[in-house]
């Protein structure tokens, strides 16, 4: 698997090959967050995509009812090719599915939007350590106090992301992290928890804590949790999203989205 | 006139005095073209900029209702700032007027997009001649052959603008404009007018044509025409937009859009 392509991930998935967690497969290529939402919400949630990018940096924007995202996978299937789905429907999560064959409607608009794996193997390859990759856990994430710029009826805090390094391992991910707008970008803030609203960073909202060594401080990046928790809040009559840690593969590598902060541009 | 900033501009526009075009009006300064439709059709018009971003590079996009640009011109109002404006039932010019008191309703979005006298401002500093200016006359444009990807109701061909260069010219305003891909960046086409469907140069689908010197060879860049064209196709119920040359003043200098492909990243 580890040798695999984005295509190669998506058809596992698709014939029900593989339903795991997508972290560490097909490296190099670019995974991305998947958040389904009625046309009628659809330019609401566009406009918050366009108005955060850090949380919500939009990769590909379908027609409504159409299942193949052609910016990024020409020829996939956003209703088969994810491994694990969630559906909710206002708000409230209702399943846990292979497929969306149950859930998809004519009228359904998906979004594809940039993750954290990106930024995380151009660490790797820099030497950065990952300390939650060196733990064996998810990332730990924190709702924060930063407001994120409302559209519509979604609105809602940014969640960020948390990693522990040194001052100065903080500064080499902060100047890589900032040629990937597209997956975040740099770290929103380091150091102090309490300035963005984290009161105990061993109590994640999301993920599991991870250790914080002796000379470390925390480094937080805006996180792809954002948009899920916004559009949950927003209550949409239904809403199809990817299975936490169970993203969509694209066809696009990492380096593709280097130094861009838009895709069709 | 010439040494105000935007602000001025729609100050003098908001108050009456200034109703004519605004080419040369606070230089330095962004101008941006108006398109506002019904909330129904915003997310097909907003996702027709996103894929087509060279006719259509997206400055700012309003709440619905809401007539303040607030990432390019906080606290300006886009019902009374523009010096002139068209108002559109079902792709018919109903009007042209001052404001749009009459029209203006509370589920219109606006969508400003950038202009081209960004570039062209470029150029004249770099020593690059713009002959339409020599003229005295308005850039003449053309619809091509070159379809725009559509996006729900929204389709149709591009239109593009043409400036005669010397073909060492053409390649400094290549480099040139290809640094501002919010004002429609470099050239879509040099060279034969037949290659992108357009017959006849001295016959412009809008705007007025100039003369075409021995060695000089035509110049097209994608138009703020173009988004126009492909909204009034659309028939929409209504559709309000500036009157051509008499465009929306940001706060915006040519120089911040400089390198970017989104305002808002």
């Amino acid at each position: 698997m580890s040798t695999s392509t984005g295509a190669e991930v998506r058809r596992l998935a698709r014939s029900g090959g593989w339903r795991g967690p997508t972290p560490g497969l097909a490296p190099g290529y670019a995974q991305a967050n998947l958040v389904c939402v009625p046309r009628d919400l659809a330019f609401d949630f566009m406009l918050f995509c366009r108005r955060n990018p850090r949380p919500c940096p939009l990769l590909d924007v379908t027609d409504p009812g159409d299942p193949e995202p052609k910016v990024v996978a020409p020829g996939a299937d956003l209703r088969f090719d994810v491994p694990r789905y969630r559906a909710y429907r206002y708000g409230e999560l209702i399943q846990e599915c292979d497929d969306l064959t149950a859930w998809w409607r004519d009228d359904l608009v998906a979004f594809l939007l940039g993750c954290s794996f990106t930024f995380e193997n151009a660490l790797a390859r820099a030497g950065v350590p990952l300390r939650h990759l060196e733990q064996g856990r998810n990332v730990p994430m924190y709702v924060t106090s930063i407001p994120c710029t409302p559209a519509g009826a979604f609105q809602g805090p940014m969640v960020v992301s948390m990693r522990p390094l040194t001052p100065a391992q903080a500064e080499q991910a902060s100047m890589i992290c900032s040629r990937y707008p597209l997956a975040h970008g740099a770290p929103v803030h380091v150091g102090d928890p309490h300035k963005i609203g984290v009161r105990d960073l061993g109590r994640p909202d999301y993920g599991d804590a991870v250790e914080i060594r002796a000379g470390e401080v925390p480094v937080f990046w805006a996180c792809g949790v954002t948009p899920q928790a916004v559009a949950t809040r927003a209550r949409p009559p239904l809403l199809l999203t990817h299975a936490p840690g169970h993203m969509f593969l694209t066809d696009l590598l990492d380096g593709e989205l280097e130094g861009k902060t838009s895709l069709s541009a």
